[in-house]
């Protein structure tokens, strides 16, 4: 399934911009960046819980966000993008 | 139904913190902000068409980019979030 993971990460500490880097790390693993704090991943059920306690361990609760929106399997018709696009479709290969 | 909307707009000039501004204002008027650049927004059909077409007209699309997921009507088992939270639900009523 496709799961979207946006993030807010207060970076106004140097401890906040350490925890951004292992949020973004971290979702790199598992999709692709689709824009500066917004991942799209395919995950089945059992990455997904990995991922999300992953992230949960790495962010501040008190002041930081994670959000995630399931787009389930037929997510192609479901997603619409304008404008600069930074990667390639998570569910294609990539050929280099 | 929900539509989610995520922007990426390049600040390195004074002209993209303005678009960033005019881009977050205009969402501001259809839904609710629930993380820096992410927005939720309950449109119907000619709701979404005006705000994209609103939200194509300011972006620049050389540099900037605008992503919209549609998440349905039943989009409350869709959405998950961990962390510091920004607001109220987008279709609760808001009582001052």
């Amino acid at each position: 399934m496709l799961v979207l993971i946006t993030y807010d990460v207060n970076t106004e500490s140097a401890a906040g911009r350490t925890r951004l880097r292992k949020v973004a790390k971290q979702c790199e693993n598992y999709g692709r960046r689709v824009q500066n704090s917004v991942f799209e991943c395919i995950l089945d059920q059992s990455q997904c819980v990995l991922l999300k306690s992953i992230l949960n361990d790495i962010i501040d609760e008190s002041v930081d966000s994670l959000r995630f929106y399931y787009l389930g399997n037929k997510y192609q018709t479901k997603v619409e993008h304008i404008g600069v696009d930074r990667g390639i479709p998570v569910d294609q290969p990539l050929i280099l």
